[in-house]
């Protein structure tokens, strides 16, 4: 490995990512990104079957030409894996294998841990159709599996990678600062009381947005014509951030009639 | 919508998957993959640049047929919103709006939290090469953002759908079982982006309800006296909610004098 990795990281080392005999190019690139877009910057390939390097890979890779640059190419796993102190295998599905089992958040937390300590580690995925094979998971400390529907599972290899990285960056993220309770504030903490009424539906607000916004172009107050777009969607945005309820669409519809509309009869019956 | 999806989410209604003006039909199919990946199956889509049906969506789609076969064409997005009741929009970064901000962690648990009393979700996805323009950000609650590498963050559309998926499916799985305090790890990335402005002071707030409120007299809206109370204070309830930021004052008092005072002028000038 170049020595300057060993400065890339100042949280500690990240991962490498290691593609045991990838079948596309495509995908190789597919992941490189994934891994850019979460800070990966390590990645392995282990007898990729189209060869390497791979155009295909780079322009699947949109941008992330680093990744694909710095890419090391080796024949075998065991070749590919001798510097890495902790070892974790990507799996869809159990392998009747008695091994600890993490979800991708559970990996990342051990993974940035283990990385802040100065450990290098590694993840590895498998071939596009058949996944890692029982001896290369067997190389493994532990088994990464993404909680998904059970009745379509196949998770792709590049899918795999971006939920690994989007969790590492995260876990990263969250080295050394631990015990973030602030965060902690789940859906039963906190909500809105709606007191017999439910929330307005899209259809609601839209029509009371259109009442509104009559209203104010007939008294001049969006003007001039080049703010309007702007006004209007800061007065959306208000009422969303409110979560209006049905009745408080309706009090707002009556609000803009009162002020707008009663003002309009008595100015007739003043005028008549 | 089919009346068969209201039985078809045992824990809750599962937010609608909305990509507005997608380019490549290929892309719609990786996001009904990744949809199918982690039990999202209502997929709507806003004007599709390549037409409806597409065979390369399908294509690309290895699988999640039935999503594909029951997906919704709409020709703008207001006509595919009317039926909920609480809108995300995804963006990669800050749109300067005042709105809050969700990571998809945040994001799901508020979805699978409103799911689960019954309300009806989306979540909108913007064009790839643009993201959604802020006309449709202004008709979200809320924006998710999720954390990414500074120096590579655009991710690609199906990416952004799996994220949201794979948080989603997490997040149902924990209602009603609330406190998963393991996915309390998240990036500070949380809050509501003021863009340059403040939240209003209570006095700001309080001299808005008066000037208001007295308006609201004048007209009769605040009628008969014994309900004035309730309704002044349910007017009240929607501006806290609001969490009105001192601009956003502002922009009601010129509002609530624009409506009012330019019709009293135009009263006078009419009964002159």
């Amino acid at each position: 490995m170049p020595k300057s990795r060993a400065k890339s990281h100042p949280v500690g080392f990240a991962p490498a990512v290691i593609l045991v005999e990838p079948q596309l190019g495509e995908n190789i690139g597919f992941a490189a990104r994934a891994m850019a877009n979460f800070g990966l910057t390590e990645l392995r390939l282990i007898a990729p079957r189209d060869g390497w390097p791979s155009d295909r890979a780079r322009a699947a890779a949109a941008g992330a030409d680093a990744i694909i640059d710095a890419a090391t190419v080796y024949p075998s796993l065991e070749a590919a894996i001798g510097d890495l102190t902790f070892l974790l295998a990507t799996t869809a599905r159990p392998r009747g294998m008695v091994k600890p089992v993490l979800t991708p958040a559970g990996a990342a937390r051990d993974l940035a841990a283990r990385g802040a300590k100065g450990e290098r580690t590694g993840v590895m995925f498998g071939p596009e159709r058949s996944g890692l094979d029982n001896d290369a998971i067997s190389l493994a400390d532990t088994i990464v599996t993404a909680p998904v529907n059970p009745s379509f599972a196949a998770l792709s290899l590049p899918q795999t990678v971006l939920l690994v990285g989007y969790e590492w960056l995260q876990a990263r993220g969250s080295q050394p600062s631990l015990g973030r309770a602030t965060k902690c504030d789940g859906p039963a903490a906190e909500g809105l009381d709606l007191s017999g009424t439910r929330q307005a539906t899209r259809a609601e607000l839209l029509a009371l947005f259109k009442h509104l916004e009559s209203e104010l172009d007939r008294c001049g107050f969006l003007r001039p014509p080049e703010k309007r777009p702007t006004m209007v969607r800061a007065i959306r945005n208000m009422f969303h951030r409110m979560g209006a309820t049905e009745q408080d669409v309706r009090t707002w519809r009556g609000i803009v009639a009162s002020l707008s509309g009663s003002n309009r009869r008595k100015g007739k019956g003043e005028g008549s």
